[in-house]
């Protein structure tokens, strides 16, 4: 193994054991374990002679200066879900560490100022509202309409919550100011897949093409609710059935829009379903079900998300009963620079011989920087490919390959703007 | 109208201003306003000289003796879910007491023992088990396993609320014992058909064939619940989609053997569905739905349950999950009695000219009586054709032919046995 990569797994490895319990990773946003997790990145930032700042959203950023002011952004986060993996997040900023010391090991000053930012509150995993900081920073955070509200399972209001670590919502875009004032050229993130695709593929890395498009609703069907026994089948308004065959339909969409590389895959799922009155002996009279629709090109999404339109209108026809759509939460693709993908093709090529590519379907705050400033992001695989979970896990072989290819990017990247 | 269906009709207005709020009938069986209705019940029967008595099982039975021991029995129910109609179970039982009242006034003993019967907590609408009274009277109850561990929405246990009423589990199959030494000759029950099928068919009344055959179980299907981004379609396990495809396969199922008679109707409902971990981001890892199939036809009964275990066994497989089982109840379908259906036509016929027939898809105390004692019943239309609500209605012309064909059908029955 590159004695890089062995001193990135040594700290990640360090900080699961100081932030873990049997349950998993525990460095949830805002709280206790998370304040010990940046104590100990300081701590490690300290050592390099690194005194990292934060901005008005609570972004921690690290800076070794470089010959021109114009910066090379690192990011990705070291909070996690309650239960969650070692290396989601943890992954990225610590290979930023990595940068960081190698930098200043080398006596040199390096081209362009090094930046390892790492985001608060990724993951939303206490308020619900993921991005936070990154979205702020971006500056297409709503504070008061997406974050005052917001309570978390013990009754805290967020507020409450950001003001024990020093934020406050009527400051917090500030961020956004903090962000334009560093004048990034680029910005790069290191991260676990979080799915089976580099592992179905058996590849340890894959470039990310970018973030897909998200479409996501709430649809509710209006029936009428009559007894299981009572009411013929020809004179019922089932608003389950209508629901269940939206569901199925939308499944059918995604595949039909689906292509065989793993690009030209889209995603369709419906993950809440509430049925009301919800008795064994009860005809359904509402069902309220969301969809969430992934693409990384907004053509096919917007085509998606027409024919899901119809299909809820079909179904809900069929089933006599009414529908009403809701809009969750949309994005658009966010597509990474055609530039920066290239280096990073090249380093994964130059380490394995060869580079696959990929979309990423979940969200990264690398998507809030694609319209602010070049982006790109590298996938380390995911085995078993999922997250969210202490289950969570990637082969140390697979780690060094995806380390080594971030770094040579790092490289390339600097190279690029001297 | 005729004076015994006013009189009838005007009695069950009074019980209703006596036992109904703003939201409806609340004459929760083993609570305080059932308690009053049956003190009124007692005291219209004190009015005719009739005093009732109460069986093990708390069934209140009023009589009037024949030339013979053997009876006639003409139940229903006086107890109604909270906010339920005027109607559902008190039109039987009030139409009971206009028999026993005729036959008082007549100054005749009548050839047989009359005997109407209020069953105890039909509705099972505070702990949940239906036909309590009359399953004990046919002996298939099992109190120990079916209602010892019941308890209500406020904590209180089902073996205190039958206290109060001087029922105890441990003598409550007394009532079986009750019932066979009563040596019945026949059982009628008048009752609102609660369902759109009379209204359909534009009908006053019509003639129950028996009560359909339930098949009622709950599955679960269990795949992985993954992101909803990171998750390819080809490699989900999503254990919604199952369920949805088991839904609309039990739709085509009753669809298929359903003729177009309302005697050849059959339906199944999928009415709980509970989806886990129910997130918008997450792909369904389990998935619980309920089936409830229902037909009159023994053996088409057998044959749809037979086509929906095959119907979750191809959508378990399509989408690579599992499915388990779990029997909820289930009772055969319980065919009335021909000579007794044979009065019940010709009574509707001689009011209007003509009957109609049609199963019963709800479970009546009827059912119980099937096994034991020729059966019949007569459904007056319902319009809407809903029940468990306030809104629960029959016009009173339509009653006034139900009552008038029912107390014809009562007089057939007493004739046939002279």
């Amino acid at each position: 193994m590159d004695p890089r990569s062995a001193r990135v797994i040594a700290d990640l490895r360090e900080l699961a054991a100081l932030t873990s319990d049997a349950g998993g990773a525990q460095r949830v946003a805002w709280g206790p374990i998370w304040r010990t997790t940046r104590a100990w990145f300081t701590q490690k930032l300290a050592e390099i002679g690194v005194v990292p700042e934060l901005d008005p959203a609570g972004n921690l950023w690290a800076t070794v200066a470089g010959r021109s002011p114009r910066c090379l952004v690192i990011g990705s986060h070291l909070d996690s879900v309650p239960g969650g993996g070692w290396l989601d997040g943890c992954l990225g900023v610590i290979t930023g560490l990595e940068v960081l010391r190698a930098a200043v090991a080398s006596g040199e000053t390096p081209a362009l100022t090094l930046r390892v930012v790492d985001w608060a509150d990724e993951e939303g995993a206490r308020f619900g509202r993921s991005l936070v900081g990154s979205s702020a920073s971006a500056g297409t955070l709503n504070p008061q309409a997406e974050l005052a509200h917001l309570v978390d399972r013990k009754g805290v209001k967020l507020p409450d919550a950001l003001a024990e670590n020093g934020v406050s919502l009527d400051t917090i875009l500030g961020a956004a100011d903090y962000f334009r004032a560093l004048d990034a050229a680029a910005y790069l993130e290191l991260h676990i897949e979080q799915g089976p695709v580099l592992e179905e593929m058996g590849e340890p890395a894959g470039v990310v093409l970018g973030t897909m498009g998200v479409e996501r609703h709430m649809l509710r069907f209006i029936g009428q609710a009559a007894h299981s026994g009572a009411a013929p089948i020809h004179l019922r308004k089932d608003a389950f059935l209508a629901a269940a065959e939206f569901a199925i339909a939308c499944r059918d969409i995604s595949t039909r829009h689906s292509g065989s590389e793993p690009r030209t895959r889209v995603v369709a799922t419906c993950g809440v379903v509430n049925n009301h009155p919800n008795f064994v002996t009860a005809v359904p009279g509402s069902t309220e079900i969301s969809i969430d629709m992934r693409a990384l090109d907004a053509g096919v999404l917007a085509q998606m998300f027409a024919e899901a339109q119809e299909a809820a209108r079909v179904a809900a026809e069929r089933h006599l009963v009414e529908v009403v759509w809701t809009r969750i939460w949309d994005i658009p693709p966010r597509l990474f620079d055609p530039t920066l993908l290239r280096f990073v093709r090249e380093s994964i090529t130059e380490v394995i011989g060869h580079a696959v590519e990929l979309p990423s379907g979940p969200l990264h705050d690398a998507a809030e920087m694609v319209p602010l400033v070049p982006t790109a992001m590298l996938f380390a695989l995911s085995s078993p490919g999922i997250s969210h979970t202490r289950l969570e896990d990637t082969p140390e072989e697979a780690l060094d390959v995806s380390i080594q290819a971030f770094l040579r990017t790092v490289d390339k990247t600097v190279a690029h703007h001297a």
